[in-house]
């Protein structure tokens, strides 16, 4: 089932910099029946750091087990992506595959299989099979290089618009480039979706501190939004600093444009994680929850993720309801730390609750007026601290329930 | 907007047995247009005992924050519910709307303020007009007692069928009675309804051990069930214990009768909660959900939520998807200690999964039949411990976004 983009796709796909270090190909393993590219292969030059995270799901599939352990190693050749099967509970013979896969990437390139990432997926349960990885990869070995949109279409399942973004900063004397995609759009029936981001950068990062940089960026944005609050098996982002820019590598806080890459680093993983929401099930609407004055970034970022999981405030948004005591019900039941009495909300520009209870004179025409369009703001002011975090999320429509329970898998 | 009773409501309401000590009254205050009797009074004898449980939301209405200290005290005269306005995030008006409504019922009670309980259930934010509530009350003063489906009726919201239960035990010499009734059916569009649950009884019950019990009974009935997961600023099931049949009262569990009483409580409890989420929001189908093997039985309950909190679970079953990839993702993503290899899981009576991946010539057409029935059943087994929980939830389906979006409040 191919969906009609999303409404709050963007109009088209970013014009993406070439990364040196970085050649990304596509291939048809023919995971699934549509006739579409569904393996995407990037080769990286000798010397490219790594760093990644990963679902902390109990049960992930092997492709995270392995890679979580992998990228501390800090070093990486290549990455493959298999779109269509997410080979997450398939037990040994979908551990096999992915040791077969990493072999001959391995024997390909001549280097460790430790230098090989691997990502899958799709639906869950289904073992990956192998002769259908060998085949896409005997093509994807000779296949001509591709570009960006064809590398972000190719991992993508049931996403409705190719994902990307790029940013630059200066290091040292050089400009590096920064690129990277993702695929994602919640839990998607009637295949089991999942996020997937890759970044690609000249620039020249020693893989601790590139690690240092990602949880911190990760925090910030792909941890901070949320489709529907279920979290998958496959989830995962990776950085690959291939450091063809040359100059000493970046290895601290202090370092000379070190400041100016991680400013990069979080830009583009806000643009990507913005878009997954954007391409969110059954989306309408895109919401920016910011939360003020709690007790530390971790309990705002807790009760904004509350209010961005909630049906439903979600519901409210989707039917334009200023329906404010749903986000004091969400801030209620986060758990954190809260005084009724000190809390303050506001639509758009408009407060409409403060001290307790309804502001004085509250005008509803122009909170009306900012739910009507496409992108809707809240904020909560919890008056007891100085934490703060921004969350991101979607309305809940029709349209999610119709992908996830009207079409058997 | 009345909606038709849920395709899951019993035939009808269930016979109730007089309790000893307890008269009911309704009365209509005219909190909301609707033409229905808004306003519960339950006069309980001299002598009466309580036990509450209340939400845990950090922005309760004020009628939680004085109910829960006022039952510490453990004393009961009368119960006032105020229906179609739940009073909560009103500031001072609303503390003084709640402190006349007290100040009226003991007086014509003449007995002290903390014997009176007041709940109120409906829109957030809204204060409880006073003049309406004294209103209500000169009339409930005066009105015929009235009977519990009467009473089970007046409290509703958006209910779409009124619920109650009961159940007797031998205590001592005496056979003592229990009913309860019950309100909620998550939190419903355009008001936010809450669930309210009392029970009444004319056992003799000390009130530190009927909050003992309670406690016990909530965890494992109302603490164990969920519609979509949040938590209204409203929640609250009180217990009375009027003592009319004479006898030591219950004081511990070692005492006569106690357990006996004990099992008659849990039933009640149990089968209120059940009737709440008999009539969740456009719900369709029934399901329990029973996890065992876990590292405790907290462990246990809090997989079981996650699973039943899952919109992508809650989907699947309405659209009679056997997709039980999305129940590992639920365990996966609880928090709890899970391994993949040793988790199984069943939909009704047959093994869908087992040690990491989908059972050995798996017959998919026996959990079809299942998932075409209303009442289903899906059974997870660690595989690491003894704890064990059963939570119960309903599907997530159109209905549910046609009530909270479509319509405004």
């Amino acid at each position: 089932m191919a969906l009609p983009p999303s409404p709050l796709a963007p109009s088209s796909f970013p014009e993406l910099p070439a990364i040196a270090g970085v050649t990304l190909r596509t291939a048809r393993a023919g995971y699934t029946r549509r006739q579409r590219f569904d393996m995407t292969y990037a080769e990286l030059s000798e010397g490219t750091t790594v760093a990644g995270v990963f679902t902390k799901s109990r049960c992930p599939s092997y492709e995270v087990q392995l890679g979580k352990e992998t990228a501390l190693l800090g070093h990486a050749r290549a990455l493959i992506v298999n779109a269509g099967n997410s080979n997450a509970f398939t037990g040994m013979s979908g551990r096999e595959a992915v040791e077969t896969i990493i072999a001959r990437v391995a024997h390909h390139l001549g280097c460790q299989p430790s230098d090989v990432f691997v990502s899958s997926t799709g639906v869950i349960g289904v073992p990956l099979p192998i002769d259908k990885a060998e085949a896409g990869l005997a093509e994807v070995f000779t296949a001509q290089p591709c570009g960006w949109v064809d590398a972000a279409t190719a991992i993508g399942t049931t996403d409705t618009f190719p994902k990307g973004a790029s940013a630059s900063a200066v290091v040292g004397d050089a400009t590096v480039q920064l690129a990277g995609i993702v695929k994602g759009s919640g839990m998607i029936a009637p295949d089991m979706a999942t996020m997937l981001g890759y970044i690609f950068t000249d620039a020249a990062i020693e893989a601790p501190f590139l690690k240092e940089m990602l949880d911190r960026a990760n925090g910030r944005t792909f941890n901070a939004i949320t489709v529907d609050g279920d979290t998958s098996t496959s989830d995962t982002v990776l950085v690959f600093a291939t450091g063809k820019t040359g100059g000493p590598a970046l290895s601290d806080w202090d370092d000379d444009g070190a400041d100016a890459f991680y400013a990069a680093l979080e830009e583009v993983c806000r643009s990507l994680a913005h878009q997954v929401v954007r391409d969110g099930e059954g989306a309408q609407k895109f919401i920016e929850i910011t939360v003020t004055g709690a007790e530390s970034d971790e309990s705002a970022r807790r009760i904004g993720l509350s209010i961005a999981n909630s049906p439903l405030v979600k519901t409210a948004i989707a039917g334009e309801d200023a329906n404010w005591g749903r986000v004091v019900m969400a801030v209620g039941k986060a758990g954190e730390p809260a005084e009724r009495d000190l809390l303050s909300i506001r639509f758009g520009a408009t407060e409409v609750a403060a001290k307790g209870m309804v502001v004085q004179g509250y005008d509803e025409a122009p909170v009306a007026e900012h739910l009507k369009g496409q992108d809707v703001a809240i904020g909560v002011d919890i008056g007891l601290g100085e934490g703060s975090a921004t969350v991101w999320t979607c309305d809940l429509t029709h349209g999610y329930i119709s992908i996830n329970a009207d079409y058997r898998s």
